[in-house]
């Protein structure tokens, strides 16, 4: 998505050759109209899917992910995030290891919101290695429901959880894919 | 907003006569098209100012504040929530006490998205004892922002959040305001 890209290299900051900040347009500041943006791609990407319901996770999936919803007419499920071993009840909960953080919290979604008829899209912010997009894959399962895609506005391509995800079969759409970000600059995979 | 009022009563919990939990529409499911009918309403009845900027707070502020940043063609900046005391640096911060959870936590901004130019909208979806929408306050006042205004999708009429900001001068639009929720009924203000 050149719009995105265009973006991400005016605006991302290149924090370690690991970690890119785009706190002025998503993560913190948030650019209302190019979520829209975002949103038409992935509602047009997905098109050919039925799906019934988005998953995401708070806090910065839920713009593009209501969004998305609005043009697909579905509604958006966000998981909460809750310390480590918090007991909720009545919940579906996975851990998720951040690794920018080097911390462990679960995330969690009250059964009342999965159900096995469900043909959940899931869509978030950043994939890197995968950690949060498996938690949320394994909610949903945990409900019975079937995960039918996965949009994703930033991957990198460089850690291995697009790599993993595909390999188990999910249909992963990245909307921009860094290839590498080595000597402060970002290289996007064609 | 007789479709919010008319949601509320369909498929709002009272909890107790203090807390009502609106889970399968706005706080963990979120229904995008009553989202966007929000957003038309504050875009709407906030139409005399000239906002450059809206501020909410993670995570349940951020749908309605994003969809009607789109309907304004304005960010959006949403304060990040933390423990007490932690400490971020270049932030702006205030500490929030939530009555329902007995709790307190402390909100940031990044002083990056505070200018002392800015004409603030916040947008939160409650507003009860008004502890969130005096840190959002007090945060873009330590920028030297003004706030221009302050849209709530609910508030709760009986706790005196929403009468202590009004006194104080602020400009505030509640979408629906709960009157009593006493005898597991609730009773909006006219």
């Amino acid at each position: 998505m050149k719009l995105l890209k265009t973006r991400i290299l005016k605006d991302g900051e290149i924090i370690t050759d690991q970690i890119l900040r785009v706190d002025s347009f998503l993560n913190h500041q948030i650019d209302p109209e190019l979520i829209d943006e975002i949103a038409s791609e992935f509602s047009y990407k997905f098109s050919d899917n039925k799906f019934n319901k988005i998953l995401t996770v708070e806090s910065s999936g839920i713009a593009p992910a209501v969004m998305t919803g609005l043009k697909l007419s579905i509604p958006v499920v966000f998981a909460k995030k809750n310390k480590p071993s918090t007991i909720v009840e009545n919940t579906y909960n996975a851990t998720v290891h951040s690794y920018t953080k080097n911390s462990d919290y679960d995330i969690s979604v009250s059964t009342k919101y999965i159900k096995r008829s469900d043909h959940i899209l899931i869509i978030d912010d950043f994939l890197a290695n995968g950690s949060a997009a498996r938690a949320l894959v394994s909610i949903a399962e945990q409900g019975g429901a079937k995960v039918g895609g996965i949009g994703i506005i930033i991957e990198k391509g460089f850690q291995n959880g697009g790599k993993l995800l595909r390999e188990m079969g999910y249909h992963i759409i990245s909307l921009a894919v860094i290839e590498s970000m080595t000597g402060n600059k970002i290289q996007f995979r064609e």
